[in-house]
């Protein structure tokens, strides 16, 4: 199973960063590089099943929603094919749990996979690095 | 922690039963005893957060979709306040898991709430053969 | 992820199965083809850590306790390197559920690795198959 | 359900933090006030079903293993009929979660449990404080 894993801390509470990464249509008002964004057939972005068609550095990508979870201020999601990368059978999840101690937030991104042997260790290495990058963009949508 | 779980097996595949109660507005359709349902707000059934309004033996009681996954099948909610029956912090999960030998459903259906201690035996059951009786109900819509 | 699966029911109550399965030294119990089974440094076979040896089919294997849990009647376990067959981090895990009507049980074994892309949908089956043929054997051996 | 938690960030990396709490019988290391700890009937630390039986200030409680997972890092136990405060059902769950960003641990204590409805915020609130408490004292025990 290959899997990518990254995990931080946020200084605001666990409510207000899973406030603004609940929406799966909020893609583009937090990740950095993320242009227009739509959920396809007119459905909201908390509906679990929805498409989101978003445009990433200038390339359209369509992911669904699989799960939503405000118990665990979770989302699960996968992409819709083709995959970007020659990844069969994504499916990532972003976690949000309160860290008692201060008021803050630990936040957890982390997807599984299928991909050739011989490219294992780089797209592993590759999803890990974005999703760091995604959580600091993160990070500085919500200290603006 | 006061807690109910009844749980059975479904001749159907997985897949079938879980697109009968995926609608959190499904309800009249498989819950004897569940008339009129709408969802508050416009929303649409698959929506977390949703809150159906549901008149149920001639009661109308309201409940809140806290997260709904196509990855585990499951669905949980939660009463909205005041609940019908004197408990606290109930959350309830309903679950279909396939069974793959003769392609039929595992299918659980547990809570969890607060109580007072004297009535903590009484109400455990009560819920415990409650979804016993709504998943009998299921079975029949599933049969017709 | 490659992920092999496979679930089925008991008539015997979820503890009487769990009695069983339980001791991860137990394995030549309930799987026809095991043979003489140790657990290496003088361990019990529900410490967590422990290393089974085991004679399959006049083979060696070599496997790890992850996890133990009694409240969910679960345990998890990998192959020692190298494993027998050409996979990369396999861990499996066997569970089993109580199913309240009837007072039986619902056995799941999962299993999630790595392997090569061309070979992953044939050991998928393969470990599928066998979780199936084990399954078996501990049904036997429970009607003994 | 009566529930406590609490949730805190260490500097430490997520396995050594572990090592440190893994082993049931590992108590007196690493929380202030325990005295004499003992594990019953010649059983190890890591076996799940042990029993340890502490002194913690001046009182003998006895605490039983019920899981433990060096996948997630964590171990559930309960109290040993009778508890030392009015509480049934007490279970609790210690884990640790490896932060990517600066190869730290988050660590999180729970615990559910019943009791009369005129305690539960009272003794909630207590079990959530003496959490804090115990990872003060393992914060202390791993600057050492």
């Amino acid at each position: 199973m290959a899997r990518s894993y990254y995990s931080t801390v946020f200084d605001q509470p666990a409510d207000q960063v899973w406030a603004t990464i609940r929406d799966f249509n909020n893609y583009p008002v937090w990740v950095d590089g993320a242009g227009e964004s739509r959920i396809e057939d007119g459905r909201t972005g908390d509906a679990v099943g929805a498409v989101r068609d978003v445009v990433y550095q200038g390339r359209r990508i369509r992911q669904q929603l699989l799960a939503l979870s405000d118990v665990t201020r979770s989302q699960t999601y996968a992409f819709c094919e083709p995959s970007p990368l020659p990844v069969d059978h994504y499916q990532a999840t972003l976690r949000v749990t309160p860290i008692v101690d201060g008021d803050r937030a630990f936040v957890e991104w982390e997807a599984t996979f299928d991909c050739g042997a011989e490219r294992r260790e780089e797209l592993s290495e590759f999803y890990g690095s974005a999703f760091a990058t995604w959580l600091g963009s993160l990070r500085r949508s919500l200290e603006r």
